[in-house]
């Protein structure tokens, strides 16, 4: 008898690797195990659990281990925390983190789907009760019991990132008062400094109190409630809630035991199949570092949507499969209030900051435009900003970022599809795209933008020969 | 002196080509001849004004003549319709619509934008009063007059497609009794029948009586009233207002008459520079027939957004310029009550008629899912049908069709992207799009369908290479 599939961690990657594992070989035994009590949810929902918007913390949950082993035949032991990974020995080791008892497991192939975790800035008083970071279902349940039992008035989100503003506006749902800290000159790092700004401004009018290039250097406890400390002469914010939501890291110490080959950011390196240094173990997930479409090179951008692509991938090959993960482009959308921003690609300060596009990012162009997100005149159309990063020598599009109150949502997708097919604004400027008035303009605004990006294009390159 | 840039016709596609000659070359003489009292309106907007949702026509137009000469220094003049055009002498003839008088008039390089017309089917009563088509902005001006003199209570809309749905949108709102009758066993023929038939169910839940399969034989005056007489026995209803929605032909024959070649549906030739048969005379908008990406070969489409973009394009190389214009998917989308719908590509059963995908179309693929437009749990998720077509022998994409009462706009641009890189449906399921749960499941349902899709590759497509 062979030995089983084994997979390291059940959040979603690890879940697509062992349902394709089953779709594939349904007769092959697949072995999950998970640490924690959860296996496969919706992280990115918990914001609108926790703010109200979504009643119970059940609707997150995709998959639970009774289901996954009765209705999918995959073995999921959760409390099952491996601890070693002998890949000579094709064996993992661990210990179960319910009663600690120990236990080995042989394996045919390995995947490792541990994921990422919340990193906490290296400050005192991070660990106070009160203070939380958001990353499993665990986290959310605790910040909502503790909500629930506290009720607290006053917050102090540190980190404006994604989980940082959705943070916010669900704290803000509850009516605490709300501030948001973040250390860098901006809010949503991923966005230029322009789009990012009418965003920082709608939060404020929404009665948050913002605050950028603020660093946190302690929290303490005074009496019932926390006191935020920074280093401004104004900078200490009472609170009775803290989030963390600085960043997350890659769980990638087990892989880098084993002597797998480590990437970029500390995560895990896999070709294009998913597959590590060591030809049986695969890795997929918020630990590994994909291959970026603009970059073109590693990149660690942990989000649910390659997590769930390449645990997919990973069990394809895994079970002998052939597909191939062509790569990221770090998309991503969230919701700012009345507010959408949506980004793809690479920044424009992004693109200055590599050293792909010319001295200084010389070669580097950019086009931002406003313009209704439907026709103009029809009732409720929205100003819609879109920004196109390009490269000024042969128009190719390296990201876009997209911020408005509405029209933003797949509008960015168009954008990443784009990308994706290596197209230059000429390209876009002549997509066939649909238009009714409802919906858009003439000219989408993507084009639009394209349209003003190609006249910032370098002589030879302004015209475009025929396709056909 | 050298002769000016002619250009016929004061439509979005005429006016898009003037702009763009201005833009080239601003001291260039432009003159525009439009027939009517009318350039460069958004005659998609129609239905919405005539329906009260938007509150004056003025908001249609786009750029008055007045504009045009004043600001972009176009020489517009109307009420000057073309008669003739003598391309060996350079060289076009007409009359002035609103005093009889004639002129001439030398160009340099000649641009024809005549659009289309309505057309009229051959029965007995189609030019009574009461009796409309909708295509020019005096035509829409025509029926809002007769329906606030007259006060219509009963309607009978002539034809299902995209016109005839929003004009019965639009009467609905004006609470009159719709009848909407088509000819076809299904309306809106650019979707297959299982997308189209939800739609038309919700046509009659908001209360309008639709009749598929049905020819209209003649429409007749009884007393203060109109009857609109049908091949069926019960099939003759009466009508205080009839719209006839029955498609558009295009305006080629001057083109025809000055010896150009036509193309399919009689639609002008023209290439890729949008250069007719003569090299001095370049053709755009409604009246020319487009190069298809997917069927590979010219089709008739008249379309807004092709229109603009052939125009500015015929422009650009009047002025000697190099764009071109690589071709035409057919993109639209159109709003039903509640519902949208949207189009990109051909059809499965424009696929199956077709002669390049098998025998009986025997290679031809395709995959129909139903998911939430956005994470199943957010409050407000609203079921959205994907159809993807596709060539079954290598999983290009050929079409794409959704149907929802949310998460339709846009979401059909990503497929039109996609079919224009010549995407596979392996490669539309793994592009990096973007994900939050108020905007889209972790996979978006384009990409649930491309993974249904998948399954139903002839076996030596199935994998596909990596890409990188």
């Amino acid at each position: 008898m062979t030995a089983p599939f084994v997979i390291i961690g059940g959040d979603a990657a690890g879940m697509s690797a062992a349902a394709k594992l089953k779709r594939e070989q349904p007769d092959a035994e697949v072995i999950v195990f998970e640490r924690g009590p959860h296996i496969s949810y919706s992280a990115c929902g918990m914001p609108y659990w926790i703010g109200g918007v979504i009643p119970s913390d059940r609707q997150l949950v995709i998959l639970t281990p009774e289901v996954a082993r009765k209705r999918r035949g995959i073995d999921v032991r959760i409390f099952h925390e491996v601890t070693r990974i002998d890949p000579a020995g094709h064996t993992v080791y661990g210990r179960r983190t319910d009663t600690g008892e120990q236990f080995s497991q042989p394996y045919a192939k390995l995947a490792i789907a541990t994921g990422a975790r919340a990193a906490k800035p290296p400050i005192r008083g991070v660990d106070l009760p009160g203070v939380f970071t958001l990353r499993s279902l665990s986290d959310g349940q605790r910040i909502h019991a503790y909500i629930a039992d506290h009720a607290p008035k006053r917050a102090v989100v540190i980190g404006g990132g994604y989980i940082g503003v959705e943070m916010v506006e669900a704290l803000r749902n509850l009516s605490m008062e709300v501030h948001l800290v973040e250390l860098l000159p901006q809010i949503m790092p991923n966005f230029d400094p322009e789009m990012a700004e009418p965003v920082a401004a709608h939060i404020v009018e929404k009665g948050v109190a913002v605050r950028t290039g603020l660093k946190v250097e302690a929290i303490e406890q005074t009496g019932d409630s926390l006191r935020v400390l920074t280093n401004a002469a104004d900078g200490s914010i009472d609170a009775d809630l803290v989030i963390v939501a600085t960043g997350v890291q890659p769980n990638a110490e087990l892989a880098a035991a084993a002597g797998l080959q480590l990437s970029v950011a500390g995560a895990i390196q896999v070709d294009a199949a998913m597959r590590t240094s060591d030809p049986d173990i695969y890795a997929a997930g918020d630990c590994v570092a994909h291959y970026h479409l603009v970059l073109e090179e590693p990149a660690w951008i942990p989000l649910a949507t390659s997590a769930n692509k390449g645990g997919r991938i990973a069990g394809d090959n895994m079970a002998g499969g052939q597909e191939t993960f062509p790569g990221i482009l770090g998309s991503a959308v969230v919701k700012v209030f009345d507010y959408t921003m949506a980004t793809t690609g690479i920044t424009e300060s992004e693109a200055r900051r590599s050293n792909r596009f010319g001295r200084d990012g010389e070669f580097v162009g950019s086009a931002v435009i406003e313009n209704p997100d439907k026709a103009g005149y029809w009732p409720g159309a929205e100003t819609l900003t879109v920004k196109l990063v390009f490269d000024r020598r042969n128009g190719r599009v390296l990201g876009g970022q997209l911020v408005g109150k509405a029209g933003v949502n797949k509008r960015i997708d168009i954008i990443a599809t784009a990308i994706t097919a290596r197209m230059t604004v000429t390209d876009i400027g002549l997509l066939d795209l649909s238009y009714a008035p409802p919906y858009s303009p003439t000219y989408d605004p993507i084009q639009i933008a394209a349209n003003v990006a190609q006249r910032d294009l370098l002589p030879a390159q302004a015209a475009q020969p025929a396709k056909h």
